[in-house]
């Protein structure tokens, strides 16, 4: 029987990180990871292998990664967990023995209960290459595809597909707007600026719809919509909704929830030998303590560096999820951290907003520029940040990070209008017109009204 | 005689976002902007009127801003400051009233005792658009240019001056490296990439040089160095050293100091209704609260929001200044926030540090996909963030105000480890790979050690 003093079940976005903060905090520990997979895919670059990067293989984590930290790899599947031997059960037969286990075992893709779900050439993000390579095989033959789901992934699907493909791409979305749950919709212009730009591209969006059958043969030829529409379809790509990973830590006997397994704020599960982390484990929102079912990769990496660290000496607590997002679409990069001013004012917040838009380059001919959009959501009672959104150029993907780093200190609007930038004329604004800044100054003034 | 409320004397990074946020936080005064230049340039931005943009009209801060704040300009100098009478009074013979006074005066570049420093064709950064002009005219004419001063505004002339134009440019140093002063020298990548790239542009280097004699009859022919070389120079730019706008504070017999004119934390001089922000007013470091020479349109346009804020009721504290610096060079952007390794060594701070480089986007097939290196400085004794440097493509300019936010709320090493953060293909290194988080771990295991 294998042993090592730290064992983890999951080799991606929250397996990887917690196996090598593991080996960080604890360097005379042995640690092991298990996963399933021959080869891992970088879960948010699997929209870009249809596209952009073109194969499966162009899109994987390399096991580097792990030789270089001195963690041994198993590759085979977990298919028992029995606490009280503190052993891992694997389908070759063999066991792991583990002093501390870290649970990472990920999310997969929600089955709908869709008529017709079944059939050929619908497909949902697995992420598997076989799968993955196989859906790309698909898309040679097919004249019209539908994508459900207007979500991140929707949008960079229907985006990648379209690219060197004379196809046509409909996006089906129950909501009213693209990426409607995370900026809030309305009169958010990220979200109309999105759905703008994949118009733009020739793709179909059909908001305010739903998917009520999947019609054809052996094979998808049609969905059909609530509203009685029928819109032609070789192939359907399903960009709604995962489920955690949870049948190992069932056997287990490990406490679960809908929302995964239960993890308090050092990760650790109801097994006090036993960690989760990652898309399997349970989540709170860092605003409200209220239980959130946010699912990211960033996410997933933070996690996983709270239970590495705390296996042997509990050192980190996790503060509650925050969300941060972006994506780009060409040129247009969006991006949000925290609450939308619709969902912090869901969660009975009562906010005030403020946003300025300006170049991100000063003089205006500086090569490079282009506008650059901020928003930020404060909380009127004691004026904290709750959230911003950033729509520009890719530099917006590390502004918006600067904004979470103001968040996750709980800064005020009066501490970021006098927080201290920097600024060039050939990566920023100028100090004069820095948006976040300057949002921060409007906001004081509309707390004021 | 002219009144306003507020009367900001200074019309850039200083003056402008003092009476704007005049404006803002006092609505119901009248506020008033007295300057002496017809047109305000951009100081950032004057290194590249001589290539990027091409003319100093290119460059200039437009008087809208002014305009739709509501704030009233007025053209001219100011040649006298009578505070017992808190009267302005101006070149033209007119004087203004005011009620709360601001003095963003700004500073001029120090005239160096070098025997020829008056001779033709011996230019200093004066930001002043016919100036700037003659010396774009006077680079028609020039075969060999000589470059006084590696720091930013030296290394972006010489970039800059080199473009489009057949002609030798030399820069002269005191100190060992390109930008020795703010990133520390020594064995810190940046200096060596910067000095890298300029080479590779054809761009000569003389560190460890003083010029000692500017030579030749009414305008330059050569200068002579402190080994006795001589360089030969139909041009010199002297890029070093700036020194306080004083003479209107001096003759107001407001308090001085060799570093400007003395303000308190709420930016207030010795006259409780005048205060002063910017290149004119002392500055003490947010690390050490002892007195800094530090000078960058950033830090003034945050000292204006506090002394703008502050005119009526003292509501904003100056931390001091943490210094945050970048710059670009073709495709190389370099960027620093608080202090160097060496600069915090010099201070008696005990320092950890750790750095990593990592592909900006994920999987590294992506467009845009280059390197990108960051380097955290911590102060080993309490594990706070004292620095970060950064080096990378466009969006390390943002990046660094991402490391600025952490280190203004004084976040440990800790704190950064599990700092969330966003990330996505198209825009940044992948979650596991992010710089920013992973620099922390490795310190947090230096510390150990």
């Amino acid at each position: 029987m294998k042993q090592a003093d730290v064992v983890v079940i999951g080799g991606s976005a929250a397996g990887i990180p917690a196996a090598i903060t593991a080996r960080r905090h604890y360097p005379e520990k042995s640690v092991l990871l298990i996963r399933k997979e021959k080869q891992v895919l970088i879960p948010c670059g699997i929209p870009y292998i249809f596209g952009t990067v073109g194969t499966p293989e162009k899109n994987l984590i390399p096991d580097g990664v792990l030789q270089n930290n001195g963690i041994e790899l198993v590759v085979d599947e977990a298919t028992d967990l029995l606490p009280a031997e503190k052993q891992v059960v694997l389908a070759s037969g063999e066991s792991v023995a583990y002093d501390k286990l870290i649970l990472a075992t990920g999310s997969s893709p929600v089955e709908l209960p869709i008529p017709g779900f079944s059939k050929k050439n619908v497909y949902t993000i697995k992420k598997d290459v076989q799968y993955l390579q196989s859906l790309l095989e698909a898309l040679k033959d097919v004249k019209n595809l539908v994508i459900l789901g207007c979500g991140f992934i929707g949008i960079e699907f229907a985006d990648e597909c379209k690219k060197n493909r004379d196809l046509n791409v409909t996006i089906v979305e129950t909501l009213d707007q693209c990426l409607q749950i995370v900026f809030g919709g309305g009169a958010c212009k990220c979200c109309q600026e999105i759905e703008d730009y994949l118009k733009q591209k020739g793709i179909d969006i059909a908001t305010g719809s739903k998917i009520v059958e999947i019609l054809g043969d052996e094979a998808i030829k049609a969905v059909k919509l609530s509203n009685g529409e029928e819109i032609p379809a070789d192939a359907l790509i399903v960009g709604v909704g995962v489920t955690p990973n949870v049948d190992l830590a069932a056997k287990a006997g490990l406490a679960l929830t809908k929302g995964g397994i239960v993890v308090d704020t050092t990760m650790r599960t109801s097994d006090p030998n036993i960690f989760a982390c990652g898309d399997c484990a349970t989540k709170f929102s860092f605003f409200t303590g209220k239980s959130s079912t946010l699912k990211l990769a960033s996410i997933a990496t933070t996690e996983a560096r709270i239970a590495g660290a705390n296996l042997y000496e509990i050192s980190r607590k996790n503060p509650g999820v925050l969300g941060v997002f972006s994506t780009a679409l060409g040129d247009l990069t969006v991006a949000i951290a925290g609450m939308s001013e619709k969902g912090a004012q869901q969660c009975g917040f009562d906010v005030v907003t403020a946003e300025a838009e300006a170049i991100n380059r000063h003089p205006a001919g500086m090569p490079g520029a282009s506008k650059m959009w901020v928003k930020l959501i404060f909380n009127k009672v004691n004026g904290e940040l709750l959230g911003g959104a950033v729509r520009g150029g890719p530099s917006a993907g590390e502004l918006i990070n600067t904004i979470s780093a103001c968040i996750q200190n709980r800064m005020r609007a009066d501490d970021l209008a006098v927080f201290q930038i920097g600024t060039h004329p050939a990566v920023t604004a100028s100090p004069i017109a820095y948006q976040l800044v300057n949002v921060a100054e409007m906001a004081l003034k509309n707390m004021k009204n």
